[in-house]
């Protein structure tokens, strides 16, 4: 069924404020809401016009998903596990630690019932949300000392973000909120000793390769974080249906195009990090395995005391089981042997 | 800058038909065509209407390309490596056998080079082609006796499509070129002794679990093989801008889309694949690496007497090894680190 061509004359004119929580300078992750807003003017002849404010400017950074249920503003740009704080339930739609990668993530909103799951959980927030970005794995963080056993965690003072935090301070960590900015002077002067934010592109903007040497991986808190577009449930639903079309799908493909965006920009910062003397470190084996385990505990904890979450955890640990069955499969062999193959071409 | 608000009123009816490569039972890859006609309409207030025909409906499965490049249709959705007997270069724009996987060649498209490299390839066939499905990486099809050896390659009657065919010939394999529909029969028969098609959730469709016990992975022919949306040149011109941007998010939605479809269906299948009697077993090293080698030579002996093929070869085969490089460090040891661990639950 399509809609009727009469509408095409009457389709208001409509402005909307989107508050990101990034800076304009992280051009990746704060331009997701730009491509979101470009789009959307382009699929209807400029009539949607959505203005995109970085972070801090009208809203606070963190403080997006409020101002979206009080409707100050129509609709942000923002990473729900920045709201675990309110409810450990955000994280699922950004990223739980262990979870999903980037594709799983898409799969799960999209065709897994996470979406459906989501939006129920949203509207408790007057808020209907779509993925619009997603960073793929990050990196695990720069540390001025080599972690070389769950020993080394303990009192490590360690700026990382939400629900990965609480796992973390099981293992000793003491994880530090710190915004963005803040992060490069507070590792300089050792304040902190260690900091996470994204990936290479990322990172070596923010400078931390200036001020710590080892850059650990892999971001085991974020296999996958989406990047979430919501919007004032009362706003949205007053939208005519061809807007509430071209919203949806130009975040699709904001979702489809940071991905591809951001792998093309950490593969060139990483060559430039490796160049400039970053040693690359991984998360040893025991330091994963310990903080699995707190993962598992935290997760059950909350389970324990919160209806909300345990409706989604119980579905969603059941189709991450059985994702992981498959994706180890063919995906996960294909790329074991190509990563481990010589270079594509004839031996010289 | 926005397009002019009096274009809307003049926006005209334009109706495109679009010649498939797959039959409707294929609903997720067939339905990918459907995805994009039905949004473009949505986004066009029913203005833009794209019609979809199954595979020889109108044109021949296999002659979507010729059909679109001489205006006989206006467009059509199928896979560019059907078409490597007129000229290899057609399989970039899909899957090179052990080149990148989904996300990787999402990259490469949308920022790593290789839309503007395809589209001048494709300009050469008066086509404009966007990315408009992929697969995921596919199994490496059904036989009825285990692949032990590269010993156990030669002779075997292995219904194969594309460049893949090329190189297995090299191991002694005698590639068959059988339609889908066909491929049950044969297989049953005994005129051909292994199928590949595309993984779990089709092949189970077709029934190749029936007459064929064991399943091999990966498809190393296809880390992520892209369904490409081909447009007459001419035709595409002619749109309306707001159309052409209508008709190329839509095709990224749908890019996104099919990807997360095939991973909760194929996940659901292999299951059932499974529960059924298939026996799932790896490629042996051996085999793979015999294949790796075979597909180095066939790739340089078709850069030495192809231009256009060494031109896309040269950058895409820099851009490989560079996108390895950092895919080996966050995102793999991530995904390796959570399949091998043990279900994310206490132990009861």
């Amino acid at each position: 069924t399509l809609a009727a061509p009469a509408i095409a004359q009457t389709n208001p004119e409509i402005k909307w404020r989107c508050a990101s929580s990034f800076p304009k300078s992280l051009d990746t992750i704060y331009g997701g809401a730009e491509f979101v807003a470009r789009r959307v003017a382009e699929l209807t002849d400029g009539k949607f016009q959505i203005r995109v404010f970085a972070g801090g400017e009208i809203v606070p950074a963190l403080q997006v998903l409020d101002a979206v249920k009080d409707n100050t503003i129509e609709c942000g740009h923002t990473v729900s596990y920045y709201y675990v704080g309110k409810d450990p339930t955000f994280a699922f739609d950004s990223a739980m630690p262990f979870g999903l990668n980037a594709r799983q993530q898409n799969a799960w909103m999209r065709h897994g019932g996470g979406l459906e799951l989501m939006r129920e959980f949203f509207a408790g927030y007057n808020i209907v949300q779509f993925s619009a970005g997603n960073t793929g794995t990050q990196m695990g963080g720069w540390f001025r000392k080599e972690i070389k056993t769950v020993e080394d965690l303990k009192g490590l003072k360690f700026r990382i973000g939400g629900y990965a935090g609480t796992i973390m301070s099981k293992l000793g960590v003491v994880p530090q909120q710190i915004g963005g900015g803040d992060i490069y002077p507070a590792l300089e002067k050792g304040t902190i000793d260690g900091a996470e934010w994204v990936g290479p592109y990322d990172d070596e903007k923010l400078g931390f390769n200036k001020v710590a040497k080892y850059y650990y991986y892999p971001g085991w808190w974020e296999g996958g974080p989406q990047v979430s577009f919501l919007t004032n449930k009362a706003q949205y639903e007053a939208l005519p249906k061809q807007y509430k079309v071209a919203l949806e799908t130009a975040c699709a493909e904001a979702t489809l195009d940071m991905i591809a965006k951001y792998d093309v920009q950490n593969m060139n910062a990483l060559k430039s990090l490796v160049a400039s003397g970053t040693q690359l470190r991984p998360y040893p084996n025991e330091v994963l395995q310990a903080c699995y385990q707190a993962a598992i505990e935290t997760y059950e904890a909350e389970a324990a005391k919160n209806e909300k979450f345990k409706k989604v955890f119980d579905q969603w640990r059941k189709f991450r089981e059985d994702e992981y069955l498959w994706f180890r499969v063919a995906e996960y062999s294909f790329d074991r042997f190509v990563y481990a193959a010589p270079p594509l071409a004839s031996k010289k």
